[in-house]
């Protein structure tokens, strides 16, 4: 087993500290990274809380991580030592059942093995996420960072990206297509970047007027602020595509009115309260609303030679392993552009750095 | 104008009763339909009693009209005397918008005129619905009722035959795919019979444990009883498609879990409640939810031909115009097996029949 330096909790109750924890030894399968970097995810802070009620402890979160390859095992084909490599939201699954089988890992009938707060598939030990400064995982759950990406801004693709991309592409963002994204957050943000660059025409809805400038900065072509409520009227009918990444309760109802006949709007942010949808927001106009979970490791490694093709890379701001717990406050706060990422050469022994 | 017999109402609050309309003399266009049998929709119910809070009166429903032609403009070119004709929810629209340009004038930009409860394109006089001896009707919204379909048990096929064919051929209703159909009433029905020639495996959800023996004698392979909820953990993801054809209220999120990862549930009644609904209901398995409204000139006129090729008409149960007013509370106790259709001959004068 190797000792590894982590940040993790024993319980909900308290913050992020210092531990250490063990990774297995490399297997045959085996890919050990040294972890570079770790994106901070707002469902780090739901897990590490227990807010959503099935939290295992100790935890030790992280899902958006990238490094290098430190040692590989025999049968590792893809990889070799040295290569920039990335982890996602999940580190294994059954491998055989119809969802794996189509590339679709995310949906196991087993249960993927999340990367962090899941059982590894012997049922023994818990899996250890990326606020740590390596991980072991078998060859066919690593992602290749491509040339070009810088490590840093890449990680929070693993997640962030990644959950973006896949609605982006199943609904036919592109040329000629108005997509509209609500909330500009470490998920919005994304997502504006990548539907421009697939060449759609994108609007950012935000409640907060602040982020026009952002919005248009980033590459989207119009903002709209939702507070006062008549974008509702004025854009009545013109989106093919609303990608909705917030995450506090708001009328549904309203937002549907935006979609053209036939239009799609994905739910990507869980509000702690379920919304009311009235039946005639679907009929009327043909309306689909549906809502869209990471991806699949094909279609990951997709996003990221995308992503590394056009540019698009995630806006961050670094800060050190013992930042974290001031992080998460600032997260709740909304106060970050747009997504933290940790740098865990500060978890690292001096001598080791 | 062409004096023409109806049953219709002056007020929400009354029942409807006979009353006299006029009809336009036939234009080059135009095809007069001597009207045989008329189906009884919901729709009509909330329409007479202005539930919904736009309708005008006098108001005389009626959109699922077969009969034959009586007489046809210069300048028609599909249908001559004597044919078997049918005209559904709507009779006329803009004709050059994107919408009818694509044969979905349901969506018309400029909103379709419906058969009843609507202007006339030139604004100054209401249409009047089915529930009459005779209408005219512009060539391109008149059906053509194929050989071989009973004309009486054709009329429910113009609104909820339509009604369900369509997101059953959009969402791939066909062999090797799961379709569950939610209520057996009106649509409930015809679902069942379009779903399972289709060839679908087709199962009925219903609170009414007694329409088992119905929901198997019109086809479906399958009945499970939603009262006691072991459905929903016995059948989770199992489905490809849900058609939702219950207007009372009732939990979303536990039909959606019903789904297979990226099914699909299709909503066709409208509560008078807004559902509740959780974003994980969508997210987690990618399910989608959406609606569906009627159908545009050439998919009514597919899902007739389709029907006709195989055997599929409505169940009915044929009433005098007389009996209209019984029938609708016989529809609110949902005692009807399965749709109401009148006999319009009841409404002529004996030396007319």
């Amino acid at each position: 087993m190797l000792k590894t330096d982590a940040y993790g909790t024993a319980a909900g109750s308290e913050p992020l500290a210092p531990m250490q924890i063990t990774r297995r030894e490399p297997g045959p399968e085996d890919v050990l990274l040294e972890i570079a970097f770790c994106g901070v995810c707002h469902t780090d802070i739901h897990l590490s809380r227990d807010e959503w009620g099935f939290s295992m402890y100790p935890l030790v979160p992280g899902h958006e991580i990238v490094g290098h390859v430190a040692a590989v095992g025999d049968r590792v084909t893809r990889f070799k030592v040295g290569d920039a490599v990335g982890v996602g939201c999940f580190v294994d699954s059954c491998r055989v059942c119809e969802y794996c089988a189509a590339g679709e890992e995310q949906f196991c009938n087993e249960g993927a093995t999340l990367t962090y707060n899941s059982k590894e598939r012997d049922g023994r030990n818990l899996t250890f996420g990326g606020y740590s400064t390596q991980v072991t995982v078998d060859q066919a759950y690593v992602l290749s960072i491509p040339d070009g990406l810088p490590l840093d801004r890449a990680a929070p693709l693993l997640c962030a990206g990644i959950t973006t991309y896949s609605p982006l592409r199943s609904y036919g963002a592109g040329p000629g297509k108005k997509v509209a994204v609500v909330g500009l957050g470490g998920l919005g943000h994304v997502a504006v970047k990548l539907a421009v660059a697939m060449g759609a025409e994108v609007t950012v809805l935000s409640s907060s007027p602040s982020k026009r400038a952002d919005a248009l900065a980033l590459g989207a072509h119009e903002f709209a602020a939702t507070a006062d409520g008549k974008v509702f009227t004025e854009r009545a009918g013109q989106y093919h595509l609303i990608i909705d990444t917030v995450s506090a309760p708001h009328d549904l109802n309203t937002y549907l009115s935006l979609l053209r006949v036939d239009g799609t709007m994905v739910l990507l942010g869980v509000p702690d309260k379920p919304a009311v949808l009235a039946a005639t927001s679907l009929i009327m106009r043909r309306h689909t609303l549906t809502g869209s979970f990471i991806g699949g490791i094909a279609q990951t490694q997709e996003m990221l030679d995308f992503c590394a093709a056009n540019g698009v890379a995630a806006d961050i701001e670094v800060i050190p392993m013992s930042g974290i717990n001031d992080a998460y406050e600032r997260m709740l706060k909304s106060d970050v552009r747009y997504r933290f990422v940790i740098d865990m050469d500060s978890l690292r022994a001096p001598a080791a750095a």
